[in-house]
């Protein structure tokens, strides 16, 4: 099974982002990649005046080509994210997910939107300008189930259990830390996901541009169900195919069993959409 | 606020571990700890064939010993754990917790028993000889709520959770990873707790003793809530204290208001004991 990670440059120029974003899919997929998975915000920089100028409808013009890429390219696509503006003039930071044929299996909404305001580091609102999904995502493919989300999403382990216990194998998650919670919390937290869900866990970053509103730390990454970093990406724009073994989640949960040794007699995680 | 950790070999002599936890006690009351910390199973080698030899029921001569000496120096003691039998004969991995005048104010029985087979690696079934504990353990203290669960226990981020949902700003964990998991896992897991729950986190171990037939990875660990490593010892016996600053969970909670974000009407976590 083989994933392609597109980590790219963010630009201000919304066509050439997304001309960029079709011939790395393109090339990934003449390298074999089976999932190709795009950043969060691929097509947008990530900055709070951006998002409502370069949002579209659900099967506006960019789903379209991104439809479409998946098709052409016979490849599962995690669309990274892209700002999604609905009839009521919401506007959400949307990932969607189409398999082989270019059809729409997923759709994530960023569930959790980044607030911080960490004393001389990094300040964002997401909420003042987006609204937050209210669905956890997860869809099939011919290798296994996997669960879908965005960025500070990721920061909620309910979310990731959630996915887990209805079969989530896999954990892809496009996002952009920052140059204050990248270095202290990236690497960490997709490598403790993944132990204690006993999943493979991937996050894929837009590249770092220090003249950027703000500033992405990039690190793309993929870590085992073990925790191993099978692969870590620097700062830099660049597009790789890796190979996962799948059979690696069943063993680990063979050799620890951590998800069977839970207490639910004493503890439960409650699915409120699915009780 | 002063913490004492307590990272001591544990040997066959049970008199003398007792010996030697009351004697490092001691040393580090006098070096201004408020709280001091044994590790897990710190009277008893780690191996089930001893377990049961070493057990000795609640307010046995180990616990009056254990109590007494948090009396006499004046400390909170979170005596690390040690086999506990009660009247049907059931044998629980436990952690006595006394305040500072010797009245024991908790008391926790390990909750999740470590049953592990990992190819090439580590293999323990702890629960062929013990019975699980059935009950989330915090106590207070004059400076804040503390929960205290046992090395495998840590692995169940819904663990940790239902502690800082009752209002627990530390986790304190005597714990005894093996060469296995514990570089592996060890430290990765008590900084992501504490990152996600934005918590001080705690783990006290006993030295490594390559002699003995399981080998404690040590590396006894103070965490803070941002995720920094503010202490890690080695392998080798350390009595040391250090100082925490309670603030700094409050100002990371207000920084990036990870508890506040969490989506309660589309997971919920159930305490089943409380709900």
């Amino acid at each position: 099974m083989k994933l392609g990670i597109i980590q790219m440059e963010i630009t201000t120029d919304k066509e050439n982002n997304m001309k960029k974003a079709l011939s790395e899919i393109r090339s990934l997929s003449e390298k074999g990649a089976d999932i190709v998975i795009l950043p969060e915000m691929f097509n947008c920089p990530y900055n709070m005046n951006f998002f409502s100028q370069y949002a579209e409808p659900s099967e506006g013009k960019c789903w379209s080509l991104l439809a479409k890429a998946a098709k052409e390219n016979n490849i599962y696509l995690i669309a990274g994210s892209i700002p999604e503006i609905d009839d009521q003039g919401n506007i959400y930071n949307t990932s969607y997910i189409f398999d082989r044929n270019g059809l729409e299996i997923g759709k994530h909404r960023k569930i959790h939107l980044f607030d911080i305001n960490v004393q001389g580091g990094q300040r964002f609102m997401e909420s003042a300008v987006l609204t937050a999904g209210d669905k956890v995502t997860i869809f099939d493919s011919e290798f296994c189930r996997i669960g879908v989300a965005i960025c500070y999403d990721y920061r909620f382990p309910e979310l990731t259990r959630l996915m887990v216990d209805q079969g989530a194998k896999i954990i892809i998650i496009p996002a952009a830390f920052n140059m204050t919670t990248g270095p202290a919390h990236w690497e960490l937290l997709f490598r403790q996901r993944a132990v204690d869900n006993q999943v493979f866990s991937i996050g894929v970053a837009p590249s770092r541009d220090y003249n950027a509103s703000y500033v992405s730390y990039g690190n793309s990454i993929v870590v085992s169900p073990w925790g191993e970093v099978l692969l870590r990406l620097g700062e830099e724009e660049a597009s790789v195919v890796i190979d996962i073994d799948l059979a690696m989640v069943d063993k680990v949960r063979a050799e620890l069993p951590l998800l069977k040794h839970r207490r639910h007699d004493l503890y439960k995680l409650i699915d409120n959409k699915n009780p």
